[in-house]
């Protein structure tokens, strides 16, 4: 048998359930595993195995308390949590102490799953990073801002994950570590208790290690059932659609899109191209400007007190987002809002978009944490997007695919997400 | 000359920035207002003069700081802020002492207001109410949630504070104390820092005791204008609406509405009347619901650690909100949606609507803080509506209208109450 730490959440659940697996022995896999590769990964800012297996057999002790029972999480330090420290990756909140956890936390911990830690997080989730590295090469960059949530889930440390985006912090760090990002539909997860950076993109969501266990994981925390297909039976349509970001494709990339109409239709879905109306062309430069003009005031009070304390590339985005007039930030809110209104019937009778979640394989170097070129418009326009793993790259660093739906229609994108994890998988 | 701290804002600003009026002297103005009134009306949950004219008086050492400069604010005690607790009316909170001051907060500060005090707010921003008392007579209620707020800026007690909105927490309260409240378009003012009960519905916003004034507040904190009309030269045309919940309007608002359009044409505008479209017949229970549904996500984690520190009323609330089906929270979203794209158009020519605030005059007792019923709609609108006081019921106790716009169209509405304000104050 497999240790339990390389099982999926959907294979876990009943195991954990019916009490063949007990909530210790799973975290007790987890931490050695963890213990093993963390000298290496350094995904985690917060863990205490002491206070963590306390939990465990009292879990195991009690009655099952709800669809994630038993679970270890990976739980993004900008996430409040009231038993581990929430520094948002931040020395402004060094030791810092909520009393509660965050919402989500909340909700995860009442339907039975456990903390198993807080993952690194960058700079309040911005570009600067944390010291994570790629777990498939620790001299690559995991992807930002999700850096430790990623890089903990696709290195088996944990099965499931939360991470947070607002340009592509999900979709990013998943791709380039080789896990399944999950950025549900604007909204669909509450963010109180997350430290903000953008009222208008800031986005919970998850990791895991397949489509059915992050869907399984959200499904749970919405209360709602994002996993109703038989995909077994759907014959999807699929658009790919290369983005008004294409230029920014890697040659591995390229050669992936160019491979994936006659795939996909050999497994029988039918594949189409789709260009995005041209109102699109602006998004991306949109959503950076109203990332910048809404995180300079998110980060407004930390700017003012403690400058010092606030690394060089972050302090230079905020001041530039107190440079820009109103009346640009509210062209950018009024783009977006169209291109919302037109995206149901650009897609016309498509289920879903098959897009680049990033250029590349992730980029070699840990001071930077890659571009999100490929996320910005998703994270804007709302929709659900999922990363799905494909392969590798040239470099042997993991290759996959965006799936992107319409707004509010997670459970057809997840579906047609796991399609193609079935199907495109190398 | 009045004493200080009756002046209002706009009265204020340029004094301070010419040095006429000291911070000091005005701090010490407030002060002693507040200390003969507190202990009747119970504004403040949190307050500390001694450090407050330290910062006064650095104020006017050092440089003009901003558009702000000198002007002393209550602030909700839902607000974070570094120099004083942060409770959020809720004894789970107690002493509680945030890292950071909330977004507004330090755009304020960093504008030159001072932090006057934190003042009470009801149990979370909910219904539960704290110890205000109605400053014109305190065996009434102020009004909730922002009831210290309404109370402290009607009262003289200060020129400025902050508030928000989920149902009705900015316009009851201001109607019920008798203060100008303005509850921005939806997302106008940051919202990080405030401890949230509904994403889709808290609104930052403002008391004072002018429509100038608050316009004023508004503006300087969001960098934007909101009062570029010369209203001395508009013709407005103004919509009287009953809306909906007109069965619910008292018969001194009754009244009121009845002598409106008549007042209204004799100063010069264009009044007529306007139903609102069949679907916004659903949209108050819809409010209910998307607040009720997100409020005990919201507060999850207090809800599960601290059930007996939450008051029966609030706890009731938040257990129903776990038993709303994901569909009917759907449905109320796609109404409100649907409505909101509508409203433009039922708006037709008229510049803003003229609607009831409050039932009628505030209630007797401080049990309760009165019924949000004529709020709701424009909370999940996102519209800008404007409480103006325009004179006194049966009891002696305010009376006064709503003015709603369009949403972002703030200014057109902030003209039109200011027109009022001038027109039809008794």
């Amino acid at each position: 048998m497999r240790p339990l730490h390389e099982l999926g959440a959907a294979e876990l659940v009943p195991l954990l359930a019916r009490r063949e697996v007990s909530a210790e022995a799973l975290v007790l896999s987890c931490l050695e595993r963890m213990e093993a590769r963390e000298p290496a990964v350094h995904a985690f800012a917060h863990f205490n195995p002491k206070q963590l297996l306390t939990e465990a057999r009292a879990l195991d002790q009690g009655a099952v308390r709800g669809p994630l029972h038993g679970l270890p999480l990976g739980v993004k330090d900008v996430f409040d949590t009231a038993e581990y420290p929430s520094e948002y990756g931040s020395p402004i909140y060094r030791g810092h102490q909520p009393v509660a956890d965050a919402a989500c936390v909340a909700i995860a911990r009442a339907s039975g799953a456990l903390v198993f830690g807080k993952t690194v997080t960058t700079e309040f989730a911005t570009f600067p990073p944390g010291p994570t590295a790629n777990p498939r090469n620790p001299a690559h960059t995991p992807g930002g801002s999700s850096s430790g949530s990623a890089a903990a889930v696709a290195d088996a440390m944990v099965p499931l994950a939360f991470g947070t985006q607002t340009s592509g912090s999900i979709i990013r760090p998943a791709a380039f570590c080789g896990a399944v990002g999950y950025k549900p539909s604007y909204g669909t997860l509450p963010r109180v208790g997350v430290k903000m950076i953008s009222d208008s993109l800031d986005t919970v969501g998850a990791f895991a290690r397949s489509v059915q266990d992050v869907a399984l994981f959200v499904s749970a925390l919405a209360g709602r059932n994002f996993f109703p297909f038989d995909e077994g039976k759907a014959r999807f349509k699929l658009a790919i659609c290369l983005t008004p970001q294409w230029p920014a494709a890697l040659p591995e990339t390229q050669k992936l899109f160019e491979a994936l109409p006659a795939r996909m239709q050999a497994r029988g879905a039918t594949a189409g191209t789709l260009s995005l109306p041209a109102a699109f062309d602006g998004l991306a430069e949109a959503q950076g400007t109203i990332w910048d003009f809404e995180m300079a005031r998110c980060l407004a009070d930390e700017y003012r007190r403690y400058p010092d304390l606030i690394r060089e590339r972050l302090r230079q985005q905020l001041a530039g987002g107190w440079t820009i007039p109103p009346a640009r930030y509210d062209a950018a809110q009024a783009l977006a809002r169209a291109c919302r209104r037109q995206l149901d019937g650009a897609l016309g009778d498509f289920d879903a978009l098959v897009v680049p979640s990033a250029p590349g394989e992730a980029p070699a170097g840990l001071e930077a944490t890659g571009d999100p070129v490929f996320n910005r418009l998703w994270s804007l326009l709302h929709t659900p997007a999922i990363h799905v793993p494909l392969g590798e790259g040239p470099n042997g660093l993991p290759l996959g695919v965006q799936v992107v739906g319409r707004i509010g229609d997670d459970a057809r994108a997840l579906a047609c997400a796991r399609w193609i994890e079935q199907n495109l998988r190398a």
